[in-house]
């Protein structure tokens, strides 16, 4: 039997079709964005159109009770382990078409395909996608994947409220997605997930796809630096303890870890927010409110520029006479996906024609909460406009989306024929 | 006849009896300040019960078309050119007690000093108040000084307008202190003004006061550094274009230019605004508004930093991928006060027994307009507290002010009696 291929346009159909639920025009720039924040009607409207497609593509569609849909190709032998496939259909409040729904749409486009194939496999295969995966209306990302393979229970999750004081349990409930099925799930035989860089990596290589090995460690502080606010004209260099300065030195300091190689060559250092108070021309900043996002995909290194980056706190705490106060607000080590897995998924870029290297994600996925559980890979498809997301601009090319969506389908069939 | 003195308690009294027009409790400290802003109705009865003072002290009070106040006390000839005193009563609306009210008092408490005495002097003494010192209000510092010495004309005065529209003329008159006298003056025989420091330099070396040889030249720029926008999970180091990294990278230069001596000594470099767009903890900073404040004495020095770093502005655009716009929001060349007066000054702080040493005002004052057309000299009065300002928590002692009032009345006294 021939190798099935996915059909091109009825995927770019499906990507184009759920867009249209929560869309949403932005007031600036007049580009066509989707809202489709967790739990929200919108969310339930994008749901109830993704499983009746499951339910056309002859699957069978299971709930959890934190809202996490399943949907279920049987295998020739339905006791062993699914195969699982799946991302998320939430959107941020200023996202695109791709973001999540390119992971579950290409799944199901590559059961079309085997259905239309009539290809069988020996073990079932289960389409997923997750509760709120971007956690901007409750505050927890990867929610669903989390409470999924045990990492936060339902009753936390459940607990978790938005701006207006309304629970994920009362939003479940409202838009009916509080089902009835167990929502730990047994380890699937592997899990694997497709999705849109979010980077410009891929693009500025020139490259079709990129083989996801794992996701970096990530580390968030943010710093409340303590200096004098003082006169601008009246106060000489000396006498001066400028949290501003001081922020702008950290600054510096990140970057230069981050270039510098000794932190391997994928350390990555943002100061995302400097907010100093009072904030105006002639004041020398007395305060400054500010942020270090720390990403490195290994997890020693992580720990020594944290450590490093500590000790110049303390330093600059003794020359420039300001007090730091640090709270980390966010610390996750790095996630190494299955090394057979994404050779596997490394073969069929290679079969396919498909030029690609391996890279490790920058941003946070449900495959690094699967990873805890089964052998997991991830098929990234790349972004125009140097990968632009969360924004109204993201865009993949149909081809791009297609190419991703045919090595998932070969990968997922391989799998699924494993004893 | 013996020199007179002046009468602490008196000048202590007023300081503070002025200071509960437009006082107010500032809600996080508890502290109480001062909110006279420039033409409401908090800055008219402050004006009303200086003029009241004025009038008491037998004064002859003109109000000019630009609603600076100038009190008369006569000469023995009329016909000379008077010694002018004064400052401001105007104040930002988080203020103090002293800022510009005490070079106002302090000339009244000579006056009423020399009254006291039943001295004469050979030319007339006038006190002046400013409108608008501050600019707080209408956007534009020393403005009654500057229309007083024809830097800037009656007509533009007139039409600058606060936030809500209302403009100078209107709120002028609305308080009654649209005048009828010729706003420009002609030159007095001297200008004197006795002022708080602002700064933390009196303070820091012990001294009782400070002998002011100056002002500094003042840039301010406003840049906006555009970068892009990008993630900071996904973005390798070497495809960002960083507008915050830019901004913390002129901070630094900034304060190594002011340190190194090569502007000078007395170079002073402030980044006192940052606000990074979209000021998130994981997005690369894709702009950033932020503002530049020069200071020095030297004004060939103020032009090469100034040159230096426009220099580095367009090395940062080809090294950074950036683009840099700015604009020059306000400059002003140094002023150097008359020597001969500056002596005089100091020779009386001498034979006060007063340690004293010379400085430059790092804050514009109405002294600096007066330079343009007459003899013109400062005294300093150390403030508390690293000498803060423009907050409530502004204070000098009693001794010190008048100490401040003392030098003054005998400068204003011997050039009163100069031919």
């Amino acid at each position: 039997m021939t190798t099935p291929e996915v059909d091109n346009a009825r995927l770019w159909s499906s990507l184009m079709t759920l867009s249209e639920v929560g869309r949403y025009t932005d007031e600036r720039t007049g580009l066509l964005g989707v809202n489709r924040l967790a739990l929200t009607d919108a969310d339930k409207a994008g749901r109830d159109l993704v499983k009746t497609w499951f339910e056309q593509a002859g699957l069978t569609v299971r709930v959890d009770r934190i809202g996490n849909v399943y949907a279920r190709r049987a295998g020739r032998d339905d006791s062993l382990a699914p195969v699982m496939a799946g991302s998320h259909i939430d959107s941020v409040p200023t996202g695109g078409a791709f973001d999540g729904a390119l992971g579950v749409l290409a799944a199901l486009e590559a059961v079309r395909s085997l259905n239309d194939a009539g290809a069988k496999t020996l073990r079932p295969i289960e389409i997923a996608f997750f509760t709120d995966e971007e956690g901007a209306r409750f505050g927890t990302d990867m929610l669903g994947s989390a409470v999924a393979v045990g990492r936060i229970t339902l009753q936390e999750a459940y607990s978790l409220c938005d701006e207006t004081g309304t629970s994920v349990q009362q939003e479940l409930s409202r838009i009916g997605y509080l089902g009835a099925a167990e929502e730990r799930i047994s380890p699937p035989h592997a899990y694997l997930e497709c999705h849109v860089e979010q980077g410009p990596i891929l693009e500025a290589a020139g490259l079709d796809l990129g083989l996801v090995t794992g996701v970096q460690a990530i580390s968030w502080q943010q710093l409340e630096i303590h200096g004098k606010s003082a006169h601008a004209g009246t106060t000489p260099m000396d006498l001066r303890k400028d949290a501003g300065l001081v922020a702008s030195m950290i600054n510096l300091r990140m970057h230069e870890m981050a270039t510098s190689g000794n932190y391997g060559q994928h350390m990555r250092a943002t100061m995302g927010r400097v907010s100093p108070v009072p904030n105006r021309v002639n004041i020398v900043p007395g305060k400054v409110v500010c942020t270090v996002d720390l990403r490195n995909p290994d997890d020693a290194s992580m720990a020594r520029a944290e450590a490093d980056l500590a000790n110049y706190f303390d330093e600059l705490q003794q020359s420039h006479g300001v007090h730091i106060e640090r709270r980390q607000t966010a610390r996750t080590d790095s996630v190494t996906f299955d090394a057979k897995v994404v050779a596997q998924v490394g073969q069929q870029m290679q079969a396919l024609g498909y030029r690609h290297e391996p890279l490790q994600s920058g941003a946070g996925h449900d495959a690094q909460e699967m990873a805890s559980l089964c052998a997991t890979a991830m098929i990234f498809v790349p972004g125009q406009y140097e990968g632009i997301s969360h924004n109204p601009r993201e865009y993949s090319t149909p081809e791009a989306c297609a190419r991703g969506a045919n090595v998932l389908l070969r990968v997922m069939r391989n799998l699924a024929d494993e004893a």
